[in-house]
């Protein structure tokens, strides 16, 4: 990896916040998201405390508070400020934050011209981290915006334009079999990717098919009109308790007045925007996904379905990225052989393998270079924040 | 399946109640259990809901608002008196639940006189339902009795003395490759079993082992000295979180003074008991089974391991039933091609299948006869009520 | 005080079961309320605690883990058993309970040979510590029945009548000036009072009126018919956010179809009833209290008003005794120059003086001879389990 | 009242965010408290909803979101924005609510024009209110900075030091009899009152004593050091609860390492201070203040009390005023024959009158002017961030 190619990653991270107003910088809509300074300094925290720190001597590092600030969830690295509460950090104000920035670049260039090999893998590491974070603010800005009566707009041209042709989905037939599913490793096609995607291996999948396309707005607007979320038949027992407690009545940004199978926008970085009949239906949690399959008369693909298909298929199978992550039947659970890395970086992913479902594929605010098929991503049954969207199998 | 046979089940239920006082019947623990009477009264409302009132002509059936006070789940019957409240239901009294358990006996002979299969059927699946009651009823007093100052016996001899020799685990080796997994089915063996066992399918796995029997108590005592309730590395994230929330330092009942690791003693049916060095650890949520596989260097089985070992190595493989369930690294969800029944009853298994896991075996409150080896017991990752134990794989 | 009369009131506590079948011994519908069982317990408790373990030379106390669990709040005293979760001490069993009774009933004929001026003092504050607890067990008793389905009845003839005849209310004046309110003390006119009556003390008021009987349920019907529990505007600002966040729509036990002011019965201790259009309406909490007054153009009384204007007009003021505890607008201090009793016989009354106001008169549970004109009785605003009622002043 | 006057008040308001950085602007450390940026646009919201809407005509009022976002409390205006959501409201800017509070500042020079005498005494409301969220402002934010690691300084010189001299506080000697308090009322001495300062009414005192002086950080040190936190003797039960519960050991900001009583920082709106022995202690709840109080063998004065002492001692009174609010044992309630204003307005004071003590005198923070010896400040017994203090009485 170029050094470039690491500060233009952090430089686009820093070009996020351009559109914002200072007092976005601290919002904070809900628990499970953060505030975008948060995100630019947790981000900086990561490299500094785990290459900077240990491997550049001579560095100054950060006020020792601030490690507590920007510290996520690595208990083996110390005290952590309360989750809920990242919205309360005002200070460090921004100016602090990319000042800290700018003295972590110095600090990597330095680095750089003596790094070994382990300190280069951290170092991408660290940027697909930061790539991760560059999705992530966006994703909770736009619940922070959400909960606010005056619908701030992100920017123009935040949102995508869905690329597959409308019309009926097509069902691609994969085989079954004896296949072999996650990453290859480094040696075999050299690209870098997460400890939980690996190790690749065997696993027995009868013949299945997937649809050539995401579930759009009017598919899923059938299934709301059809009593979708009224009827504790297509749920699971755990979900339907979530949607009447929260009273779920159409995916989380939808807007409008009357009867929620009849609402016309949709809330986006864009500000309120059209819904668009033909655009894959977005931020539903698994529950929802899962009631929708059921009521399709089909289900949701296990992870390593979808990724077999998209060996078969190849392109066929659209939208596979660049629209929005995609709920699988499979809960996220250590792929057999798994060994998380030593230390406090054995964290990353490890210690999240309960209770969660993955997703794969990639969304639109996903950076450039970012995906990719062996892609485990994470979340809890019930969230809707994030960029999901479905894809159905049988 | 013969009505004596069923009627024999019924009275067994009955029976479990002869130890206790009458201010016991109603006794809820918490909101994960339900008091004596209501799992009487609740295995007789499903023969009544779903044998009697569609098929037995003439059955009077009770007092609707029965109905709603004895509903346990299921949304397509009818309304539900919420759960956490099943303490306060002091009316009926035992004497008018008992006499409505004699008119269902009546009826359900009747109703035998000319019963068509499927009813027999239905029968059926209303015995295991009424065993599986009987174990929770046991288990759902302990957790009430366990709350209180007093200390109350259940009786004597309502515990189990473990059979398997002490001494180090042996490990048994398992061949992998193609498998299957899951019921036979009823033409197949002739024997019952529930929707979730089905259907049987093929899976890959690689080559394994188990271990001979159980994890002990001064095995678990070990992990709980060297810090295994204080290391978060251990952990998955959401259990270090209950970790700390709830202040776990020891199994659910272990009782003591001074550091956790040196108590010796444990609540159980039969009072307070020493607790033996080589019984099987218990009452552990799948948490810490998960921490601990950890600490050992080992891991939990997945479902499909547990049950091919038990093919493999039969009685070999000590402890496989009669006294702990014993956790799985698999999340309890659906096989390929699961169906759930028609109708209500379909609600039995199916609406349960997320963010749970699965224990396999049985234990030593399961009535003789209701365990099978590909029995899918199910809870959530964060219970400790049950009879769960642990079996490392590696 | 006579032995005789103690014993009298101990045996009317007893017979208050009588009713009941054995599972409701141990019903507790709430966090405020006890079960029965608990209140036969805890006033036993007190005798032994307060009286014969000081006084009485070898009485055998109970196990002392009994004393943990029938603790009310004499933090003096030790540890308690938590007031949620009274609904789970299943055991002791009644019997044990009454056996415990009889062995205290045997130490007060003891103590009594020789019994000092003093211990006949704290005898005497058992008795009515007793007959409040006669009320309260029946109240809580009423909250518990509330909350099932089967509605049962407590007993025929458990409910007053109310003696007041109907019309109009009359509105009786009363000259204000420097007044005297308080109890006179023991040696003035020999009679029992509790420390939270005393001292007798001085207070300026101005000319007010009371009206002669209690407010109807059908003048509390208009109040509702006139969106009495729509309208912000009558009510404080706390009690306007419990109407809303516990959907406040009628008084309490009110039962009906459609909307609340058209309800026709009313849950009582004698089952569902027809609701009287002439009896005062009852189980409101001081904010609707306070609401319906400022709806009527009224206000509530002071407590001092209240004493005053029984002393100026007597049995003129009608229902003042027996039908309701009447809210007060005075928030519950201590009198000018209050001395709670030494030792934990001091927390009695004197640590409960915050966030509570003052409820004058008594209620038709309240046992004979029980009541006084200086008595001071004390719920938080938002209560409306026990017997309130309103009386308008201006 | 003089426009230049109204004005200049508004322009001190704005002068309070001089210190702060951007991110400040949005920050609520609680839902009881607010954002800096918040009470300067709630301000603002006043005076256009009460007087301009109303009164100007051809004003152009805000975007009717914003109205909104920015009512606090009054019900009868309409709509309100979530309190504990206050600090997710990113939009408006700082710089959008400026030109809002500019556009009223016109606004209102504009109605003085030809402003009517009730205008006039609006205005001197909003002026009046917004005094009172000057000193809110600055207390909201030591709660907000007290919660970050950090630890921001907001401004050099933003604390007070203590001007009575140490040593032994005197008791001030008060005759009692019948006596009159509230305010005259504007015809007689032409100064402004809140509506609960009226009316002036008589009330009966027994003589009294009042200290001169407020309690010492080192009187309450003693009290600490005493076991006032451990001792439930000393405490309303409700107090004593709250106290367990959340753990208080000391005044709210105090500072330290090992035992509570030997602490010796404060954290305060200038950083983290050494506590000066003598200076009066401070933000403490009226829970902590009662218990010290009962320690100290004295008690609160009443408010009435307070009132009168003040009348007879003038000066000798010592920090009266310009220190700390001080808790009186007098729940805040409607003096006899107290009138709400007609309208939205009368939602000021009046409905909050339950659940709340009343405090006298003024605080540091108070703006010169806001003060009066009638003035009836209030907080539930509970709340600790406001700049409370205790002085005695007996």
């Amino acid at each position: 990896m170029l050094l470039n190619t690491l500060l233009a990653v952090r430089r686009h991270s820093e070009s996020l916040i351009d559109p914002l107003q200072p007092e976005d910088l601290g919002l904070q809509g809900m628990e499970d998201a953060s505030p975008p300074k948060w995100h630019l300094a947790h981000t900086n925290w990561f490299f500094e405390t785990f290459l900077l720190q240990p491997h550049l001597p001579g560095h100054q590092a950060c006020d020792p508070r601030w490690s507590v600030l920007f510290n996520s969830y690595y208990e083996a690295v110390g005290a952590r400020h309360p989750r809920p509460q990242r919205g309360l950090i005002s200070r460090p104000g921004i100016d602090e934050v990319m000042r800290w920035r700018s003295d972590v670049d110095e600090g990597l260039s330095r680095l750089w011209e003596s790094a070994e090999p382990t300190q280069i893998q951290l170092a991408e590491l660290g940027l697909h981290h930061e790539q991760q974070h560059q999705e992530l603010l966006l994703m909770d800005l736009l619940d922070g915006f959400s909960r606010q009566p005056l619908e701030p707009i992100y920017a123009p041209k935040s949102d995508f334009v869905a690329v597959k042709p409308p019309g009926e989905a097509k069902w691609l037939s994969c085989g079954g079999g004896l296949v072999a599913i996650g990453h290859q490793g480094v040696d075999a096609d050299g690209g870098f990717h997460f400890d939980n995607e690996a190790p690749r291996h065997r696993l027995w999948l009868e013949a299945f098919a997937l649809q050539d396309r995401l579930v759009t707005n009017s598919e899923y607007r059938a299934f709301m009109a059809d009593g979708g979320y009224q009827r504790a038949d297509l749920w699971m027992s755990e979900g339907w308790s979530h949607c009447q407690r929260q009273n779920w009545e159409s995916p989380r940004y939808w807007r409008g007045e009357g009867p929620a199978w009849e609402w016309q926008e949709e809330f986006t970085l864009m500000g309120r925007q059209p819904l668009h009949p033909d655009a894959p239906v977005r931020h539903l949690s698994w529950f929802e996904a899962d009631a929708f399959a059921r009521w399709a008369g089909a289900r949701l693909p296990s992870e390593g379905e979808w990724e077999i298909a998209r060996l078969q298929h190849g392109e066929a199978m659209g939208q596979a990225h660049d629209h929005l992550w995609q709920w699988t039947s499979s809960p996220y659970r250590p792929y057999p052989g798994f060994q998380p890395a030593a230390g406090a970086i054995g964290e990353y992913n490890g210690k999240f393998m309960s209770s969660q479902f993955v997703l794969r594929g990639s969304c639109w605010l996903t950076p450039p270079g970012h995906g990719r098929d062996t892609y485990r991503n994470f979340y809890p049954p019930a969230s809707r924040w994030m960029a999901s969207g479905v894809r159905l199998a049988r």
